[in-house]
């Protein structure tokens, strides 16, 4: 695969908006190998990912932020990213006592199918020190009680900024994080709850679905805000129960569901194909 | 298809249960084409549902209750019925302005495939009149103010018992129905709501859907309780959306699921296969 | 919802195709509601549908093939087709003995979400006589025979042209066309084949999936080629089945899907959403 | 959990098996935790699974086979296997390049999930020597050309025999057995095929399936038997795929549904769920 740059805009809707930026990249002579864009309807707002190969592109990688800035972007009032394909993110996994997930982060990352870097696993208990060790990457405990959670995240914040972290991962991490720590990685904070929300918001959502009679359980991967359980959905998926399951066999078979969840909401925020706005992700193809 | 015997039986479990009775199918020559039960392990309960061919057994049909009665079900404190399958359901279909599920009952219906009578169809509007018309099946209109709802309820109630309705689907019937009227048909009147329950519970839950931006969007056929969209779960199914959908879209992508969700609710419930306890269903295989 | 204008595109890849196209349509004013394109990297082939809204465009409706042809599409050796939203396509549903997909198509038709006409249903049997005159579609039987189908289908292309037909939905017909009349109908003859093609082709696929032991079946929506079964696949679906399940059941489940696919098939159809091209279908979205 | 006896039967159908099996059991004062039965109607054969506690059992463990084959199985003409729920089986796992299968099976047994031994894997490149080694499993290097096929199958079966291992299970193992491999194990080599079977048999399903241009791909656990691919199936699923996947992006997508099955597929015959009978799979609920 050759080197690409992807850009991501949102702004309000007007005519001629993708003539514009696909003019823009054509007359420097790039190349488009994807492009999606979608249209508010409602809030006529408008959103756009285009990818084109830099080799042969006219423009030098640095310069060519600055230039759409000025050609595009102001007069279109937009809000953009630019990205390029060989930059990889810096993502750091933190975990609780369950195995399931980071198993499948890692053996996809093992396996050079997700496009990172993981410079450090944060765990509040010390049993995924074992796997951390099995792939051989920095493990760092650091446990949480009412009363030192607030120096323990400054404690966590300080190694993601010393790991030059670009997002987290909670792959079943069982901590709910402070505002401070949510606010100082907004969009780049995914986690995974083990329902289809909304239902079943916060704790034990296996127990709820067990009490409640339901035929499908879930999972849903989702940006972390200042609201429990509530930021922007990225993925979700079901699997089929009955009155046959109990809280542990739905355990069971939830774990597959959130690992898989996890992974394809981990991947599009990697390959830059997200966008958040009102709350919602759009999730370009 | 020979006729059969079903029997469903509920009760605290025991040492056995299911040697007894299938000793007591057995012993009067009996011969079982289905059975499948379930023990509640928490609670200790146990469900089964037993099939056998009612010819040739060695009790008469309107004699094998009280035998049951007295020889296994008193001295085991079970609670059981027993249907035959040559005797079809009277089912009344209640309708507002939506012809998706209606459409979809009829045509299974009319295709023989769902073993149930329809004497009559109630519309509270009278857009379905001309359904109704179309496979010659009798359809009131009453409608349904804030003022005259009481009244009104007491009238469908009156159809009802003259039709002598065994069961009651509400095919996107949106008025929520009086306790009277609930409490007497408990169990047995299905709803479909078009959410996967507990998410979005009461009004235009796809507006609820689109405004929190979920990704998968579902139906679930239920029995009607006293709590609003909180009765016991018999089915239920999902369909993909993504940011692309509005509330119009996904209420269009969501009549194909509703129609499937509650077809399949109906079946269940028609072929006695579903026990209702503690507010969940048993639905037997 | 206003009238737009429909443009399908398929050409060998180059530089600036997207930025062409959307330019040409800015530059007259159009506002652009939908576009979605996609490259096929190893044929090194693009694909393009973009939709826009007709009001305020600047160039008359009948005017805008002949501009884009000479503007766009001869530089560029561009196959096209153009269709606006208000031309409702004229659609023959043909069936043999069984109700349920023409049921699901006359309903939606009948709840105004299909957008066609439907000037006739052709059947090979009369029992569907009956569901033609719920709707108040005409119904023509043309019984086939092994000594007559030759002459049969001349009366049945007869009545296609009569009626100007645009597509044809084989909704279970289970005669296999002639080539001749195939021919006539190029990628606008669709089918529904009652098993995930490319597994069990040619009759009675349930039996094949039943003998085979399959854990899933499935229903498959194609667009009907000289080769049987071979067509280019339109939309797949599939059911769970146990080793529970008998050739009987197997016809019952598929029943549901196979008309959901079928309508979704159609959907993408009558809304110009395909392209055709080396026996496979492009469904944008 | 307490202890289980895992009763698996099969027999010519007859009137009164359930009721004989589950008399034996109550007599001898079992307590029935799990019980599921199938009738084939169309070949008039019995399958049935029954599980309960061993603790306070009225016969020893060894003497239960005996007990059962004299009261009943020999006067039933009964096919039947007894086992016990703490005894694990020991499972080789045969691997070539790709890790996702592997990984995904392991990271399950670390966890505790999967109620085996894994006394060794065996991999024909030395690729995956390294995932063992993580887990600490030793490794065996085989490598097969087509010269040295049959002396070094000979190899895999002695090791085999050495290390008592009771099943086989080929996580994309790209080898094919030969017969006198197969023989020594039948019903006991799990293979994952990596389309849904029996669409796309053979080498390199997912080129074939871009090729046919399908809207769904999927993956299926079997036995393996003397012909390929053809073995009967013990579960299957699908992944959604359009007109923009490569045959690499299905390779990728493909990836999560293939593990997931597998993973499926052993669960249910490390739980002894399953019955092979015709060439087809009963999988017990």
């Amino acid at each position: 695969m050759s080197v690409t740059a992807i850009l991501r805009i949102e702004c309000p809707d007007q005519k001629g908006l993708i003539s514009r930026v696909t003019d823009f990249i054509q007359r420097n002579n790039g190349n488009i190998v994807a492009l999606d864009q979608y249209t508010d309807t409602y809030e006529k707002h408008f959103f756009m990912r285009v990818e084109w190969e830099v080799e042969g592109f006219a423009i030098e990688r640095d310069q060519i932020g600055p230039a759409f800035q000025y050609a595009i972007a102001t007069p279109c009032q937009m809000n953009w990213q630019l990205d390029f394909s060989d930059q990889k993110l810096r993502m750091c996994i933190m975990v609780s006592k369950m195995s399931h997930c980071l198993y499948d982060l890692l053996a996809r990352y093992h396996a050079g199918e997700l496009n990172v870097e993981i410079p450090l696993i944060i765990g509040n208990h010390d049993c995924m020190q074992i796997v951390a060790d099995q792939f051989g990457i920095p493990f760092h405990l650091i446990k949480i009680t009412k009363e030192n959670k607030a120096e323990q995240e400054q404690l966590q914040m300080q190694l993601l900024k010393d790991n030059n972290v670009d997002f987290v991962v909670l792959a079943r991490y069982m901590q709910i994080l402070s505002l401070d720590f949510i606010r100082s990685y907004p969009n780049r904070i995914i986690n995974i709850h083990h329902s289809t929300l909304p239902a079943f918001v916060g704790a034990k959502p296996y127990h709820q679905a067990y009490t409640r009679g339901v035929k499908l359980i879930g999972a849903t991967g989702h940006y972390v805000t200042e609201d429990l359980d509530a930021g922007p959905i990225i993925e979700q998926d079901i699997i089929r129960v009955t009155h046959k399951d109990t809280p542990e066999t739905m355990v069971l078979k939830g774990m597959d569901v959130e690992k898989i969840v996890l992974a394809r909401a981990v991947e599009a925020h990697v390959n830059r194909k997200t966008i958040v706005w009102n709350n919602k992700t759009i999730v370009f193809s």
